[in-house]
């Protein structure tokens, strides 16, 4: 009795040309976050439960995988926060502040299964962490390199949306909204969705607010335009409130800072309608969305927080960061066939082919590829050529060395291009000459097309 | 009431310096891996029980995580071995064969707790996988592989010991020992441990072999010598067992095309004690050894085996692979001192230091530096110089861009180089190329001293 192989639904596992993708966009993300200066952290899968859960679950606790083993209660991690706070409470003393990590990692979440809906998922993410303080360059630090990696992946038509808490806190203060606050930010939230008359309408109905002050209130969340014409619009509310004036300074700031630090203007706008949570964050949030694919959402969200890891410690841990959802992020833009397909896929640049019955002239071909950085296959299997040629094709292999005896005497390969079928003879030396070139400005190909 | 932070026992979590030294030998991984045309593979941490377990347990079992969510009982993997063949089987018909993987990833064991044992580490694997057939060659790739990895790593001398289980059961049968065969190669491996005349007392006393058999297998264990030697050491046995010649003939292959391949005879050795287990392997088997540090035993082993997936399909698949327990390897190199000092650590290769009130100019300069793809970190908090070039000399970084009012002045950075302490004006531009320059060469450092 055979047991059926299968993958549990809700985790993804991908065949191997786009697993080559996946690295790839993995890499670029690993690269760009490497430039920026952060280090790359690794913690475990497994926490204690305890732990874990310090600041206690609400929706997520349902979704979490919890067991025990022998005596402990355990938990797999279901973000890269709570392990972060964890790993800077307790290598405190030991890190140097501002630590700035990232951390490419699953998460585990048991949500009822769909499609698109993962359990196991990779996130990818960025913080900096302050000891006492953290200056407000790093909040313009972190959309820099959010335009830096999206470019990189290929993805051109994007739009980083800021706002700071601190205004919208502030307007709230100034308008005698402050109560409702949370109940309005929810709503609000619906405006691109729903449109403005009837988030007026359940802001009048459901939340109980004066026709009134839901005018102002949308005439505020309505400032648009360039980001100087918004920030223009709010230098009007200046001076009724010292939470909103410090909230408008820093995104003056942050505006000014990310211009430094090569943002382009259209790939940035101040939106004020962006709140992201309730109580986590404090200062500037981001969320990053792509123009053509409004419907998918954020794809790249956070922003600065005053106490990364009060469950733990005493010390004050104010920090700044974004995560992306990878596997989501992957799963979208390969469905609506975002994905170019100019990336080499195949797991080898060479196929070396020998028709001969002894292989060591291939395998010392190989090794010559090899020493050239070329990432080279040997197909040696008993068959006949056009069965080789078939395997050559169905990985997608960006040329075959072809060893037949007259090669083999010549003490040449044939080297095939597959992709417009030509063909030259060339000693191994000169065939990775070649190949290494062409293959160089193959590899600059972005993974997305957008 | 705060929660104490804390890492679970055997899990292993490193500082910042540590883990960028695991990442460097991870790439290395990766690339060589990548450079024999290997495909990464990716598969779900958490399987179905009744899938992971389809072989039964055996020791394994009890040390695995195995628990329930919703109706599901779920387990970790405890290897790559079984999710591969779970793979191969589940994904036969959109698989090319041979089909070649690497995979890099944490399994779990909950071992005894122990010093340098984990319950959460990392392997990598390869393997290939034939469909039906499997030529003899990729049993000399193997081992090339392991040659090119650990040589890139920096490790010099190390030996790569080669069998072949066709050879030990045809010697077994020539002998008569068949049946006695798991028992004595169980005795047999400890002789590198106890020696010669102790294994003789066991196999005499608790085997129950006869005195003059014991000679002649100690007498076949201690054909030793160059490779050459050793094989015309093995043909005298030659005629008596077509399983003997079949596997002496493979050796030759194995041996003949691994100096194709480019391997130097001093790190490859056959050792005919090498045996592997009992009834996975079925040909050549691989271990590799420190030089100098034989205590540590084998971190790199595998070899040959007919069918990867037999509980799930029908299909016959053989392979041949090998595993490196990453983690344990890390944990070993790092405790004896051998991981290389040289490595560049620090999360970035230059620390911009602003001295001005604006940091405007900090922000284009670090924006010049990453166009150059030099990784950089800004240090913006307010400190006095002092604090700042401690916190440069915490992280190990190389280089530090410092800008005062006179630099900012004339439009240039003070480079300070923070191993010579030699410090030059130049502008933005210049200063990333002469970084690039010097980095380049730092980078080529290996991880490993030995």
């Amino acid at each position: 009795m055979k047991v059926r192989p299968r993958t549990l639904s809700g985790f993804m596992e991908l065949l191997p040309q786009e697993q080559m993708k996946m690295e790839k966009i993995t890499d670029i993300l690993r690269e760009s976050y490497s430039l920026y200066g952060f280090s790359p952290l690794d913690t475990p899968l497994i926490e204690s439960s305890e732990v874990l859960l310090a600041k206690g679950g609400g929706e997520t606790e349902k979704q979490i995988y919890r067991f025990t083993k022998g005596d402990s209660d355990l938990s797999l991690r279901f973000d890269l926060t709570v392990p972060l706070a964890r790993y800077v409470a307790e290598h405190y003393s030991e890190l140097t502040f501002p630590f700035r990590r990232y951390q490419i990692g699953k998460v585990y979440r048991g949500e009822r299964a769909q499609r698109g809906r993962f359990r196991e998922f990779y996130q990818a993410d960025i913080d900096i962490i302050g000891d006492g303080k953290l200056d407000i360059l790093n909040e313009a630090e972190i959309p820099a390199v959010i335009y830096r990696t999206f470019t990189k992946l290929g993805i051109n038509r994007f739009t980083i949306r800021v706002n700071n808490r601190k205004l919208l806190n502030g307007f709230y203060e100034i308008s005698g909204m402050t109560e409702k606050a949370p109940e309005i930010m929810r709503t609000v939230d619906k405006l691109d969705k729903i449109g403005a008359e009837k988030v007026k309408q359940i802001l009048i109905d459901d939340v109980k607010m004066l026709p009134c002050k839901t005018e102002s209130l949308l005439d505020f969340m309505a400032i648009q335009g360039t980001n100087a014409e918004v920030i223009s619009g709010l230098e009007q509310y200046r001076g009724m409130s010292p939470v909103f004036d410090e909230g408008l300074d820093e995104l003056i700031k942050v505006t000014e800072y990310l211009g430094a630090f090569g943002v382009p203007q259209e790939n940035f706008a101040i939106d004020l309608k962006i709140a992201r949570g309730l109580d986590y964050y404090t200062g500037t949030v981001y969320e990053t969305t792509l123009t053509d694919h409004p419907e998918i959402g954020s794809v790249c969200s956070g922003g600065r927080y005053d106490n990364l890891a009060e469950y733990y410690t005493d010390k004050t841990l104010p920090g700044v960061g974004i995560s992306i959802g990878l596997t989501r992020l992957f799963y979208v833009l390969s469905e609506q066939g975002l994905l170019s397909d100019e990336m080499i896929t195949s797991p080898c640049d060479v196929l070396v082919i020998p028709m001969t019955e002894d292989l060591k002239t291939a395998a010392e071909t190989a090794t010559v590829f090899r020493k050239n950085g070329i990432r080279t296959q040997l197909y040696v299997e008993k068959k006949k050529f056009k069965a080789k040629m078939t395997y050559a094709d169905r990985i997608k292999v960006p040329y075959c060395a072809i060893i037949g005896e007259d090669e083999e005497a010549q003490g040449i390969v044939a080297l095939k291009d597959m992709k417009t079928g030509e063909q030259v003879g060339l000693k191994a030396e000169d065939a990775a000459a070649l190949m290494k070139e062409k293959l160089s400005a193959m590899s600059e190909t972005a993974p997305v097309k957008l």
